[in-house]
């Protein structure tokens, strides 16, 4: 059976949770696209229903995909072309979109590594983009978890779906507010590194590559006061023009690769080489 | 005299510039926002024009800025918060909204500096919200110039003014075409450094000291052939988790603050200290 028309009850469900209240009540979570689909899969994520519709597909592989989604227990339903334009929140529908539940976790919920640990802290974003590049490059520099402060926007909007390009079902990642996350750091021995343009300390002069948190503030006023307090280290970025700050979430991948390139030289982790 | 219709011939023809092709047939850009006009001045740009609407301010700079564009040389327009906010393309306007013309430069324009030389060139990038966004770093990072490679947006797009922060109008921007910079690149002994997943060398492991020129390409398909084949060096950013790439504009920012690093270390530049 095709869902073809837009006045189908799971097609209106669908529209309806790309709004913020709906999706928040029902505690769903849209996954749209093929490649956050597949990090659905590689990260487990319980995928409930995949919506599908092979008029829109950009590629080949999308029935491959398909299958794996459905012997993972997701449940299909085709949709004809016009429905689904109206279900997908992208102006160029890759014709996959799944539905999944939201999921959230608490602090004692974040996995404890062997090596150093290796966390990020984001308070008070507010942009969906930049919280999905955050997720992003945080699954890239590979840190052991996300710490979501005080969030401004939510976790599962699909803006951050996108700009995460699916790692948000990846990753591991923790809500908290700023109190709870210090404490729970100090616990642990964990250097609190913050990031201001106030201090002389650039980022590369500081050891990271003992257990670090990297946290970093808010779009347009950066970090609260109660974790400049808390920070252990403050650290700098460079900035050479006209500019007087970086893109919130390009100032953090700063930093995290900057970790991770003393953790690499130092042989703490290792390279995983180049890309077939 | 307040324009206070949406009728207004003024108005109406701000609101046709939103859209590219007024715009270019015009040659016009908007800068809009306080900040975008202060880097506007900065970087001695001609903003011929510039309407205000003190309903609208964020701060208590505004009148200040003001004065400072008309001694060089804009002619004021107050408008009325209606018609303003059909003006602006901002979702949260700030009163401040300038007109000024586009500026189209050729390689022969780049400044050559004393120091080893050190441009980004960015090959057919699609999304406003990225070139904005390395705009920002590229200034940030110190570069001599941008060079801009058959791109698939227009450098005058709203949201290239707004995520460069403005410093469109501050920077050293050439447009040409990917043959005609190799030549130019390849006459002044300036290395080419492209940025691809396929190789083994790391971007950490490569002297960006000398003269050099980064060179990143489009957001789903990366660089062009011929670019490849005229690198010097190709370089890998390391991806430790499921994500098989950054966003274009991060990765960009972590080429260049690498041959930051590396040129503050060798004393080649020196770090401006901290903000006040």
């Amino acid at each position: 059976m095709i869902l073809t028309s837009v006045q189908n009850p799971r097609v209106k469900q669908v529209v309806k949770w790309r709004d913020r209240r709906d999706r928040d009540r029902d505690q769903k979570v849209l996954i749209e696209g093929y490649r956050a689909l597949t990090r659905a899969l590689a990260g487990d994520y319980p995928v409930e229903d995949v919506y599908f519709c092979p008029e829109w597909y950009q590629g080949e592989h999308e029935p491959a995909l398909l299958e794996r989604l459905e012997d993972a227990g997701a449940t299909l339903y085709q949709v004809a072309p016009a429905p689904f334009a109206r279900m997908a929140y992208r102006d160029r529908p890759e014709g996959l979109l799944g539905v999944g539940p939201q999921r959230h976790r608490g602090l004692d919920e974040l996995p404890i590594r062997a090596t150093p640990p290796f966390y990020l802290v984001a308070e008070q974003i507010e942009k969906p983009g930049n919280l999905g590049t955050m997720l992003r490059s945080a699954d890239a520099a590979g840190v052991d978890g996300l710490i979501l402060c005080d969030p401004r926007t939510d976790l599962y909007n699909p803006n951050v779906v996108r700009a995460s390009t699916g790692n948000l079902f990846t990753m591991s990642i923790a809500e908290a507010d700023s109190a709870s996350t210090i404490a729970w750091l100090k616990e642990r021995g964990i250097a609190i590194l913050a990031a201001s343009p106030h201090v002389k300390t650039l980022y590369t002069a500081v050891d990271m590559t003992a257990g670090v948190a990297i946290v970093v503030g808010a779009e347009q006023f950066g970090l609260s006061e109660a974790w400049m307090q808390a920070a252990d280290v403050s650290v700098r970025l460079p900035m050479m023009g006209e500019a007087d700050s970086l893109n919130v979430a390009t100032a953090t991948t700063l930093l995290l690769y900057e970790a991770l390139r003393q953790r690499l030289e130092r042989g703490i982790v290792q390279d995983q080489g180049p890309q077939a």
